[in-house]
């Protein structure tokens, strides 16, 4: 897809990164994002269509949290199948708002369809200045890697339900809360970005090895992490069922932190700004080490995979 | 959907435009627009990939050309059936890219997607001073009601290959054209809003009745057509295969005309900015008139009906 559409000189950041942006006037940018939840790939079983289009404002919101821009206004466009009822397309309609007044942005327009699959097609609108965007270049060898949550609650969360491991409305609440609740880190990094300490961000909803890769590969470093940043219930859910919690957090997605790159120096200053939200798992290293993970036996490769999409 | 939102004081312009707009500084505006094409429903036989989705493309311009506003950037969000080949995913990115150098601007970022029903979703961004831009609401008593071309063309090549009355390879130039070629009337559109001639504006991609009747809903008032403008090419295939031309100019869709209300005393200001392409069907009058036309044993009303999508 990229390649089809070449380089502008207009797109400050084009594909590649979480959000596109071109140049307004002087230092100003307009920001533009745009995600799309499909409902045979994107809904797990249990979700409700209320959710669903929550969800899919939080996926968008991510991306521009991780980006340090604020939503201005939003679009979104629907694809509803004939099957949905009036209910269900009020639900739809409720989660988009609900989520909307969460990060504070107004929907201001939009455009309903009829289609086969359920599709949920938003537009974010965002404005900054180019010197605060974080982008995934821009990590130095030395910087600290950090983020702002946890990981694996909702590939643990979406295991269970997915392999009837668990019924959906049996889920512990933390796994529950991650799989159909989930929200984007939008005031972490919006203080994160007005820190300057930080040298590049990305959004985890592809997982955090995927994540991580990109950049490493974004930024021409490596990674080493020293400490996998695994959540209580993902651990609590990989000892009863016998899945390895590293691997859940490493491999999964779905899950809305945010990974950043921060100067050694400001350290102190960006978990000051993040309120206790950030912590380090490992720092910038130089780009033939690859992105690797600390162990006592010595380091091991993390893989360059994520979360597939799952069919219902 | 639009009730579900409520209204917002940043949305300058919100649901039940062509375009919604938020206020920047000042006077200027961004402008948002998002339009959704799948493949069930807006694909017709004998469409390429390429094709459909330069369509998708035309549509949102069409749009903001009714505004009298530039695109600045694009996005698209992608939903792509399994079943499509590389080649199909390589066209569709053509189409994208090739309508975007027809109207001048690039797209900036993306998002693929599977899902079950082929979905191109795009959403444009623009920039405009609140005073020049054209609105469905403003049309005044008296003002002359004009449109950037004629009528008919894509019902008639729609109806022929959706009836199987004429193969897709078979369809006279000016049908085919119609249907799998449209054009955005963007130049016309930017022209004339720099007149400032104009006092109301739409696109007519819902039909020529439908886009009237919005026009006279939105500015409170009535409109009379004295003269349906039918294309030769919809006359000839009306004649040949038994319809009513005048039905097939009215209550088609799918055409990316232009019908604006334009104040009498600066409509030849408006023609020359047009470039011969403005032509005038007939005035607005008070609301309680109703929409209608002119017809030699008196005015009979047009119906608030549009073109239906159309299934494979």
């Amino acid at each position: 897809m990229e390649r089809s559409f070449g380089t502008s000189r207009r797109a400050v950041v084009g594909f590649g990164d979480d959000i596109s942006a071109v140049r307004l006037a002087n230092d100003q940018l307009a920001v533009l994002k745009t995600d799309m939840v499909v409902g045979s790939t994107d809904v797990p079983p249990g979700m409700t269509w209320r959710q669903a289009a929550r969800k899919a404002v939080v996926a968008n919101v991510s991306d521009l949290a991780a980006k340090g821009v604020k939503p201005y206004a939003g679009i979104v466009a629907l694809g509803l199948p004939r099957t949905l009822t009036k209910k269900n397309v009020q639900g739809i309609a409720s989660g988009l708002s609900e989520a909307a007044k969460e990060y504070g942005f107004p929907f201001v327009g939009g455009d309903t369809n009829e289609s086969k699959d359920l599709v949920i097609s938003i537009a974010l609108f965002g404005l900054t200045e180019a010197r605060k965007l974080m982008l995934r270049s821009g990590a130095k060898i030395g910087d600290i890697v950090a983020v702002t949550g946890e990981f694996g609650s909702a590939s643990a969360g979406l295991r269970a339900v997915l392999d009837r491991t668990i019924r959906p409305d049996k889920l512990p609440r933390e796994l529950s809360q991650a799989v159909y609740y989930p929200n984007a880190q939008l005031d972490v990094g919006l203080r994160l970005a007005s820190t300057g300490a930080i040298t590049a961000s990305i959004d985890s909803s592809d997982g955090l090895a995927w994540s991580l890769h990109q950049l490493s590969e974004m930024s021409g470093v490596g990674i080493r992490v020293e400490k996998v940043p695994v959540s209580r219930a993902a651990r609590e859910f990989a000892s009863a069922f016998g899945y390895d919690a590293s691997n859940l957090a490493l491999y999964g997605g779905e899950e809305y932190n945010l990974i950043v790159t921060v100067k050694s120096a400001l350290l102190r200053a960006a978990q000051i700004a993040a309120r206790g939200r950030l912590k380090q798992i490992g720092f910038v290293t130089k780009k033939s080490e690859g992105v690797r993970l600390a162990r006592p036996g010595g380091d091991v490769g993390i893989r360059m995979e994520g979360w597939e999409h799952f069919r219902r």
